[in-house]
């Protein structure tokens, strides 16, 4: 019923296609680019009538968010702006739209660090964090945590098969945190040791389950029977809209090579065939939320269990797709 | 007051140089030169009177025991077969010192292939497996059911630093079984799909703990919550007799680089001073009892809170040394 | 205080009179019915002025509500209706009170539909789920799941007394849906095949506790303990009001012949006085929200511990009787 | 930038000192007196303008805020009543802020009562219920129950060091309730007999976490494990609004008297140096929410995991001081 | 290698055909009929030698074994007797033969009243006992402490498909008890006013696990949530000894009429193909040893996790069959 | 049957009285003389024939037993004893009696040192240990700990009633162990600190369970909440051998003046009848052994699953009196 809708501005076309070939990427860059996509769609309008204007706007919006279906953040920025388009009158509506654009873009330019300074808040001077993979909205934690002279001290596990570990260790080298590093086998070992188990997240679901780097949800559960807390930074960006109606995260299978070499591979399957040696590489894991202790968003901390009614409000119940009227 | 012990026969002394300098190694083959260096120690022995003849057992004993204190199968072949010794006369010590040795090394030269019959026992065909590191007991399990014909199927966790994971794999794939490797950080996602998790162990202590490679204590909280019981294999060799005692055992730290290159090392801590940054590599981990659902040894299968009874009855009570008169 | 309310339309108390002789009857019914009938009320509505309109719709709604107030759905239906009759005259009052009860049985035709695609979002293609009872919130989603063209298979307990599992068969058979009928005593040795237990709702409290068919709460306790996630299927009206005002939900003790024949009864007694045997027969019991991963309404999925704010939103805060000004 | 804030009316600086100097105490006496002040600077001011309206009400809270910055129940009551602050004249303004102090009240005044009333909903007929300190929201729980006509009977910890068990135990019995009094050691055995635990609570952060005398965490945990459900009974007033952005809660140490006395010091001291024996008295702890089942307020009942919505609802997202703009 | 095993009496091949054809059925009466035909072969040997004597015993054994090898009673009492065969001549050999057959007989026929007294002393006057199943163990608990003056009642679970609840139940109303007869689907519901969950056995495995009759793990499990203490009563030739080697023990399928009549199968099949319903019926569960609290035989109580020791020290370690020399 | 027991010797006679008159008292002292009381009577006895010998001794044993049937310590002493009485004449069972009795009297001596030696090997240089009431046996523990150089930290919980944390405390102290004093309540708070709990036992039941002072449990279960392993500190006299056979340990309830003085009592019934105020003050409760990690004792540290064991091994099956034949 929307073949009909009109067509869309030159410079939103032009966003959607660098999204689309990734010209633009990151979660933020990608929320970013499209609420100032929808805000110039809105500028530039010479709409007639209200109703052509949210057309327009609509038409903007199915089209930024068809480059890229399942980055979790596009239609948050979408649903976020388009939510607080309002009026009776074009120039209404185009005034709101801006503003909505605009207000979008500067939550989201501070959001990282409004989140650190939230998670930090959790950190007691002499504390020793253990960490997971690699996120910013985890080490802006850390980072706000220091500046705020608070000593504190890592546990970081190596995060095979990627060992993004290794960056986060340097990170926090730099902030001067000392750090212990382990392969991801001694986490429950360590865990002795932590105060904390902080990591980020890739997207966070209505149900409360936190999806992110494969061995998370291992941690957490041993995390729990060490009485250790666990806590999950992430932007609101982050959460998955489509969740709200039962959708589950599609779980990224990474290549093989990530995990052994070709002849590593060769030595395992011997002179055997090969058919019956399967390497698999799953990006993520679901962590269920009874395992997580806070979320930790620029809009302050929240249970697992209470996000998608953080969700409902800044996303909207709205269950079609995000330019759905 | 055991300073006055007589020499011991050239015999022994050449074994205990032997182990000494790890000539001869593994568990099992320790424990059966012990056991045939005493047999002959009392096949040449020729003491004057019983009390000589015990004296120059227990002489034999502490010189091979203090070659390796820390080596659990030694103490346990050194006990074993002084219980055996009885008797009124020199001939009689001496023909039971020797046959209980003999007994010894025949129980072990079978107990693999006991245990491993056993644990085929816990198996049903189509049954799948995950692994966590190599052991050899473990294998022999599985070998086992594979000859009795039942499918089974395996995932083996790589089992970082060392990746002993690919050797499992490759033996695994040697007996025709369908091998999926996963990076130890995939396990939890994986224990959906398996019936069981087998590991080997290191040694086994009088609370039921199991000492067993790294990861070997997360994977098992997790196969817990996850509702996938945890077999371990284990020959009495492996009971640690100390810890009737309470003596905890002392967990190996293995070199820095198993875990990151010099590179890599550097690369961590850039222009930091290196001082921050420790790489920690334990061997081993501890699993409590709790975590696990049976023991399986070459005398059948345990509960892990029942095994202290049988260390108790092949080794004794005795709290001191094993030369301890 | 409320003695003095008028009298009602003729239509309302003809609903009403058929809400009390369950002549109407099933919870969406019954709310549907209560939601056209305050329409009618508004419609035929004479008052001379907005507080004579309200004091008429209030009245109706007390008359509607005294027919059962024990029936979830009814307070439901008239709070949603009356929380949306706003304006300054008579003539807004009304229009705005037609206008919600028609949202409201709009809403409510397409609710089990909606739900039923959600929940059915959570299924994947060859989900094994487990079904308690019969409810045809749960088996809309799993009719979606078919028509979505996943492979569904069910372990379908039978549900004593009254074995409503078998209609649950019957009509998974009718979609062509695999089902392993099992007695209820079975359903743990069952859960190690399911991926998911499904069941619907009676009522669902404030506190994130379900009330449901007796046995739920015991199978979601085995669900945990092994592993499956718990799904409960509930349209919005089987919130329970009264539960955000802390009022546990009474539950109905049904005939003891349901689960025992006289036969069987005078056969059990024997010669004995029948006093000290004693049959009873609750038809509900309550899941504490910990064993519940996610319930599923056509408003989206929540955990079990936020639906109390869904609660709030749709039916208010107000603590009072549903008819209070 | 708020230096250049305007001078404050006179009572509202004699509110603050008898604030700051104790007159004013206890967490709803103080919401109240800062709410009548906000009141009174707003029926007095003379300002010129609306911003000049706004300024001298935030220089009322932030005198107000500064004077107990750690009493919960002042930041609410200031942020409820300035969030309620609307208008374009300065007249809409005043008239606005009075009526919203005035609600805030109206609403404390009532808030006991209500919440005992819901809570009292939660117990049956017949009940045993064991309470751990003194709480005055929890005893109206039972107070309501009693004057309902229910059967109660209580098992109440005396509450070391400060024994207010006592005074629990007082007022039980001057309701007519039966009592059980034990030492905090002997909970877990009488929690056997136990239908409920209810406690009250010190302040209830964003997290679920409840905060609250000494002890409850080890009941809440015990009693879990007991299968024993636990009510906390706390106003909205106690909810913290600095938890939203991840603070936590300062947990006081108290005097070491309260738990030995000067001689029993000494007597334990003995002749060693006094340093090596330190007395710790902290005077709450912190229960995980995984431990409450419910937090009943007088706005309703909550699982602790959605407690933080309830929180944005009353007291506003803005994670600035009260008074921030 | 045993086919030259030499002929056995007729009466012992006369004992084994009656096994065989199930004359002689029930587990203590196998017990005792095959004790008894050995003690028959032992007195009627005319072995010309020791070793012939012993023979001819093996022989006995097999052949009585091979009748029923899954009747688990069997071949305890076959390893019970050889295992007390002992001397240097025949007369010794047929001596000791018969004298531990009569002791296995004597004990056998104690076990039951000793095992009721041992349970009976884990109750306590006042207590409520939930039963599932019929066993004659456990009754004679509940039987012994009546006898002792003790109040008791029951809560007796139907136990579908076969209900042998209603068989507890009379026996229990023929003891005076009072009883509370519920569906097993309210088992959860009632164990609140539960202070013991009291089970038999099918049987016992070395790891600990209890078989018993379908429905007992579900039972267990919510048991322990409940904080109810499970207590298992199961006479010591239950104790499964191919366990001790690892076998599962087989859960034997019944027949699927027990579930449903082939109306009410058709009823559910509809005009639907049959293939797509099935209806299972195992016999049996396998509750893991952690759900069980003490495990009470006629040689007293024991924690499931010992209870192996228990089988070794009453039928040996021998991994072979029965007869093995 | 045993009316007719002969007379015993008047030491023994003497004997009985003192333990009686509780001249002689504490465990380990009553144990004690009941040993040499038996070895006296041995001593002394001019029996006719080994059948008189024996009666004579069973006499003895019966008179020592029924002065305190419930001191756990009393019939493990007589039953240790009579078990070593063997031998065809009456100079044997004489000489094996004063045999065993030595022996018991002997290892009883060195009992705790050698304990306590166990207890320190599974503590580390560095550990936090916290203590409940106050425990020879467990004190032992961290004496030899002390001794073998390691520094050990305590928190020592004050234990309510009757404050036997203080002696705890005082003798830590003198050991010059860093002690910080709290609260029963506060052990939640503390456990994060702590790397073990040390407890003693009153007695050991066959089930696995540990009698002590009352509030063990509760802190317990918080222990394994938290991570903490807990390590009970028991001599095996204090294994208790009604248990074996069922019987439950009763618990003594002690002066309700250990937990309100009459004066607290007044102010709290107040004008009040003082019928609906109890003050229950129970001595001991009762810890599951799933809660325990290891029971040491002077024979080694064992799960207190497998404590059953040692305790037969000890002690004898003999379900009668100690005196029974």
């Amino acid at each position: 019923m929307d073949d009909s809708l009109p067509a869309v501005d030159p410079d939103v076309a032009a966003t959607a296609a660098d999204i689309a070939e990734m010209e633009i990427r990151g979660a933020a860059t990608i929320a970013d680019a499209a609420a100032e996509a929808l805000a110039k769609q809105a500028e530039r309008s010479e709409a007639a009538s209200p109703k052509e204007f949210r057309r327009q706007l609509r038409a903007a919006a199915k089209t930024l968010y068809e480059t890229r279906p399942t980055a979790v953040s596009l239609p948050n920025a979408l649903r976020y702006v388009l939510r607080g388009m309002s009026g009776e009158t074009v120039s209404e509506l185009r005034a709101s739209t801006i503003a909505r654009a605009e207000e979008f873009q500067v939550d989201l330019a501070q959001a990282q660090s409004k989140l650190g300074e939230i998670g930090s808040n959790r950190l007691r001077d002499g504390d020793v964090v253990m960490t997971h993979c690699h996120s910013t909205d985890a080490l802006s934690c850390l980072e706000a945590a220091v500046e705020d002279g608070k000593e504190i001290e890592a546990i970081v596990k190596e995060t095979r098969p990627r060992k993004q570990g290794h960056i986060t260790a340097r990170q926090l080298r730099e902030l001067g945190v000392p750090v212990t590093l382990v392969v991801d086998n001694a986490a429950r070992r360590y865990l002795d040791r932590a105060d904390h188990v902080l990591v980020g997240a890739d997207s966070i679901a209505a149900d409360g389950s936190v999806i992110n780097k494969v061995g998370t949800s291992g941690l957490a559960v041993n995390a729990r029977e060490r009485g250790v807390p666990v806590m999950v930074a992430a932007q609101t960006i982050k959460l998955h809209p489509d969740t709200m109606t039962g959708h589950t995260v599609e779980i990224e299978m990474r290549a093989e090579r990530e995990v052994v070499s070709d002849e590593e591979r060769a030595d395992i399957a011997g002179e055997q065939s090969d058919d019956g040696l399967t390497v698999e590489n799953p990006a993520f894991d679901v962590t269920p939320p009874r395992y997580v202790d806070a979320i930790v968003t620029e809009r302050g901390q929240f249970p697992p269990e209470s996000i998608v009614i953080l969700m409902r409000e800044l996303f909207g119940e709205t269950t079609g797709e995000p330019w759905a009227p």
